[in-house]
């Protein structure tokens, strides 16, 4: 079963993340931050237990007859004195708490998130979907800023893979057949575990409410015994791992009801995560909305092979829509319905995974988050990528390449790299068969969320849709010269076997044939030496004498020709919602009004990904400026540079206000009839240039061709005595 | 109820269009191809007549004792003469039926269709998705070379639209919940009638079944009466228009049974078109993949008005899929279950439909089709736009902006102009609320194909979103002083009315209130003349008695500060996949092989839609030449054009002929290490360019910043014979 990169529950947790949730199952006691929440569990409780002490010896006192007057007094000041401490105690452990296990509590990051998010919505970059008709949770559409980020994304997507590598793009529908995704084991396995209101049938994600309790146990309820502490610690490590009968197990021990109605609960059982539908008019044709891109171009592995000349290594790649009917969807962008997926899955012969650009990005440095670095509780740290692979840290040269080079996309997006990580999935997240399997992963206020995920997936999908169809998905490597090789030849002897075994003789053939080589050599010596051997047919349920007549087996020597194999996939898949969302809460920042009387909005998008590359005010309304901006508006269409024209009187202060915060890099402000400024968003540097050199201007340093500063160098200055900015 | 664009079955015609299909109903008799074909039925039944009267006479004479041999041999020989008269009418009339009815019968369209077929099949640009399972009807994957066309037209159409015209582009969900498409009209109407075989349960498009009996009588069925032949062209002619009732009456008529197994056939009943699932977990909020893009920029206007400052007209803008669970998929890429579109919805003030851009586009001229032209029967004639627009053929500018648009789009897509006209809907053919309606039709194999409708839809889509929401959905003129308007006031005095009518107190009121202007004012009049006046109230379902005391009616002056309205909306929507089908059909073409022992294939792509725009052939296999190609391959990356390099030992000819058939406009051959030839597909003419030099010179010219002569003119040709084609 393929569990598909943004199947995982793992983003959804406000820990760090499921490897750290992961590690507390196994490494509880050596893990450092739990370990210090333990103690401060273990000091607040015997502060209470001082504080109870003290409080009854107080009363004690007081009812004591003849008690003095001091000594009351002083007892008194004790218990206060306990009180504070035992108060800080709780403070100290309630922040150790929210600092551990959940960023919601941490307040900033709360109120960084609301502000990114109000400025998003505000300004159209998403709006929920169908908002007239109140919304459908888990769908958005992406407003006039928002498709311009994701067209750029995407359009950077494809010159930075699919032309770089010259991979095969392809376009499959959405709309699946049942059989596809039942070969890809998403018919029987693509599930989460449900529970329903019993009398409302208000339905629930299981792992949810039990995650709920445990992590609200956690943080608001401070007089939780450190044993019980771990305890919850260890449910929230176990999530995943859960069984339905174990998931409802604890929700009853817990006596978790509904979260709105209090009600019981049913049992939980899974819940099928695709949009079922039906193809064609006759309702006989089941299918599916596609839960990822990636069984498109398994299925066409045939003729891409052969397309590609029948040569290995090479790529297909696939943009387009995944669907994913969420239970209960949460998180906003992060966790939705309907969402756009980039995936490759580049082929290699699986003896041979060796990359010849891997040089081009061996020198990289960036962080990673190896599997030892996370079962011995450390942090991620920065490696060089070509020693991760000579040390064998990551498994081989192409997984490698394309760590590299997804390392190189985020970044040139605009992802920060301090808050992006290459973490390795611990044995017991991969599937059986994956040889390895990176996620990057980039901070944002929800923690560390997974966007892309690099995987080698072995040989797995060819296989599985080989065996379903009946079509062999391989390749061939054809040898220079014919290999000679040994190979075990078994011809049973129909006539003899059939005068002995009549009716049974069909079964005993099947079984000699079947046989491997050790067993057949055995019966070879057996019958040479014996002239008879015992062998048990399990079809017929007994075992039978086979004389040597009966059989012949021998070790030929053949030539072959060719090498036939599966080959590996190695699959980077891109969650493009997700990484547009963080890169989002990374571009944003607020910086004071010049009148320092309001924090104004910035979005710092590099030129490549801002949803609009220039704007054009003329700097009051007359009809000479707004002449000169519409010929610069011409030029810059002409030159293919995204801009919009301002010419709403405001104050020039409060335009650029409104295009920094949708992250427009330049504006240009008209401010004269032969020359104009251009102003940098982040820096708020002018230069002046004269009107037919603008589009050019602004087109070198959007398409990244020079930079802020190079162009500074060659322009006068527009200093700030003269700067119109307000 | 919103009939979208592709929806309409004209498309799947075989005769021209469906207007002409229209016309034969309505204008039988003066249509002329018709009228021949006619003549000629008659004409053929005539020696028919007179073949059958012959060997009548022929037998006579035989059986007669003493007839004459010269007599008998005249007689014999009159026959054979008449038999030969009528083979010819019969052939005569074959050609005809040919030529009017059927594209396919013409044999060289069926060919040609083959042959472009074959080559897109072969060379991926196009596969029947999920094809090692057998594939689903109506589903098709776009290969590496499609996938990379489809891009790059929907790159040009962002470029052409999107940002030439400052459009806001949206990007909503494929899943919907019900309410939107209820709102639409499409859950209740987005239907076609189906039928089932009555034993087996296969379904059929019942107006398909009648058409293909029609059509094949009437190609087939040469002593079909000229009566008959009318009448199976009439029902042609109204098969959109058949009722469920009438078609099933004309299946049962004709005695159509089901085409593979001939057992009976159920009535006809619609069958809705949409894919439907369910949204989340409970089962209980049905949804559907959506039938087009628009309804997303519908539900969304309150807040792109918003983002647009409040104005108007402004334009909003869509690309993506959309799903139709057709009964049964034909045609090929033409008709699919699953397909991109491109759709824009320009808002304008139903007040003022002028374009401030119109004078750009007002200059072309190209084949428009008329309203008149067609009801007339003539052809489609080169019309000027903008007196198009003036004549009032077009109906406002902003719809003739949007045709000149598209008009540009398609030709600079590489869509033949002498191939592409403009239809203008019937009357009959648009819904009751839209003002005017054009279609860009392109020809190919299949006849003329609608690719994009534009459509002035007036208020129809907003109203339907404000009523079923409850959500206004308008747009406000704020006047610049206010203006006095004379406004009805009908106040009806409860008091008197509750007096009066007691429990039908409330029906009176309402009924009153909701009297238009010119009852109210007869009311009025008559209520101050003789002081009471009898009213029929229709939830009563009788008259009553009104008097002076129990209403107030009277014109009062009120002073406005704005006009709130609901704007129109001019649509055009553009099927993505036709469009591409008809550009690979127009781009098509096959030249002999140097040798003329083969024809070679060709897609004329221009470079602007060309699956990669460049080749690198080392010419003969050593390693520096390979060398080269590395370094030019380099630069071509850097310059962001996609190209590949073929460094298989094939013959250079062999090579060249590869990539012209997947349409590469240019080809760098490496003959020597310090310049190399570039050549262009179409004139095969090369020119011999320095290494350092290539990319730029490929980059210009496929940018489109020159044209191929430009630069044959600044370098030197490499000629003939130095030619390194074979």
């Amino acid at each position: 079963m393929r569990i598909a990169l943004l199947a995982s529950a793992f983003a959804e947790s406000f820990v760090p993340t499921k490897t750290l949730r992961r590690l507390r199952l196994c490494y509880a006691s050596s893990f450092p931050m739990a370990a210090s929440e333990e103690s401060l569990r273990l000091a607040l409780a015997e502060k209470q237990v001082a504080v109870d002490a003290q409080a009854e010896a107080v009363r004690a006192l007081k009812t004591r007859p003849g008690a003095a007057k001091p000594e009351i007094d002083a007892a008194v000041e004790s218990l206060k004195a306990l009180k504070v401490e035992a108060g800080a105690a709780a403070r100290q452990l309630q922040a150790a708490v929210s600092r551990n296990g959940n960023a919601s509590a941490g307040g900033g990051r709360e109120a960084f998130r609301q502000a990114v998010v109000n400025t998003l919505e505000r300004r159209l970059f998403y709006i929920p979907s169908f908002k007239i008709y109140r919304g459908v949770a888990g769908l958005y559409d992406y407003g006039p800023p928002g498709c311009a980020v994701k067209s750029n994304v995407l359009t950077f997507w494809r010159q930075h893979f699919v032309l770089e590598e010259n991979m095969l793009e392809v376009d499959c529908p959405c709309v699946t057949p049942e059989v596809v995704l039942k070969a890809s084991g998403h018919v029987d396995k693509f599930t989460d575990l449900m529970v329903k209101d019993e009398k409302t049938g208000t339905c629930y994600r299981a792992d949810h409410l039990l995650k709920d309790y445990c992590k609200e146990k956690l943080e608001k309820d401070l007089t939780l015994s450190a044993e019980k502490a771990a305890e919850l610690k260890h449910v929230l490590a176990m999530l995943d791992d859960f069984s339905a009968e174990e998931l409802g197990a604890k929700l009853k021990d817990y006596g978790i009801t509904a979260p709105d109605t209090k009600n019981t609960l049913s049992d939980p059982y899974p819940f099928n995560l695709m949009f079922q539908t039906s193809i064609g008019p006759s309702g006989l044709l089941p299918g599916y909305m596609r839960p990822e891109t990636a069984q498109g171009i398994f299925v066409n592995f045939k003729d891409l092979y052969y397309y590609n000349g029948n040569k290995l290594p090479f790529a297909a790649a696939q943009i387009g829509q995944a669907f994913r009917n969420e239970i209960s969807p949460r998180q906003g962008l992060l966790r939705v319905r309907e969402f756009t997926l980039a995936e490759i899955e580049h082929f290699v012969d699986p003896e041979d995974k060796s990359h010849p650009k891997f040089i081009d990005v061996a020198n990289l440095e960036f962080l990673m988050f190896p599997r030892k670095e996370q079962m011995t509780g450390e942090s991620a740290i920065p490696i060089i990528l070509g020693e991760a692979v000579s040390k064998g840290i990551v498994n081989n040269e192409t997984l490698g390449y394309f760590i590299g080079r997804v390392y190189l996309f985020l970044t040139r997006l605009g992802i920060n790299k301090e808050r992006l990580r290459f973490r390795q999935h611990l044995p017991n997240e991969m599937a059986h068969y994956a040889a390895d399997c990176w996620d990057a992963e980039i901070e944002c206020s929800y923690g560390w969320i997974e966007c892309v995920g690099i995987a080698d997936r072995s040989a797995y999908d060819l296989r599985a849709h080989s065996e379903k169809s009946g079509v062999p998905l391989v390749a061939h490597e054809k040898f220079s010269e014919p290999r000679e090789i040994e190979k075990l030849v078994i011809v049973p002897s129909k006539k003899e076997l059939g005068l002995s075994f009549k009716g049974n003789q069909k079964m005993v053939v099947e079984a000699l044939e079947a046989m491997n080589e050790k067993e057949a050599l055995e019966m070879k010596a057996s019958l040479e030496s014996k002239g008879e051997v015992e062998f048990y047919v399990c079809t017929l349920g007994k075992a039978v004498v086979i004389t040597k007549k009966m059989v012949t087996i021998s070790i030929e020597k053949k030539k072959e020709h060719q090498r036939v194999f599966t080959p590996s996939v190695i699959e980077p898949s891109f969650g493009i919602g997700r990484i547009i969302y963080c890169l989002f809460e990374h571009s944003f920042y607020t910086r004071p009004s010049k009148s320092e009387d309001e924090q104004l909005n910035v979005f710092r998008f590099p030129p490549l990904v801002a949803p609009i590359k220039c704007t054009v005010f003329p700097l009051i309304k007359t009809a000479k400026f707004d002449d000169v901006a519409k010929i610069i508006a011409k030029s810059l269409t002409a030159a293919g540079i995204s801009h919009i024209i301002d010419i709403t009187g405001t104050s020039i202060g409060k335009r650029y206000a409104r295009t920094d915060e949708i992250g427009v890099p330049f504006a240009v402000t008209v401010d004269s009839t032969d020359s104009v400024t251009i102003r940098e968003r982040d820096s708020k540097e002018q230069i002046r240039v004269s009107i037919d050199e603008v589009a050019s201007v602004v087109k070198e340093v959007a398409d990244g061709q020079s930079t802020w500063s190079d162009i500074m160098g060659r322009y006068p200055a527009h200093t700030a005595a003269q700067s119109n900015e307000e």
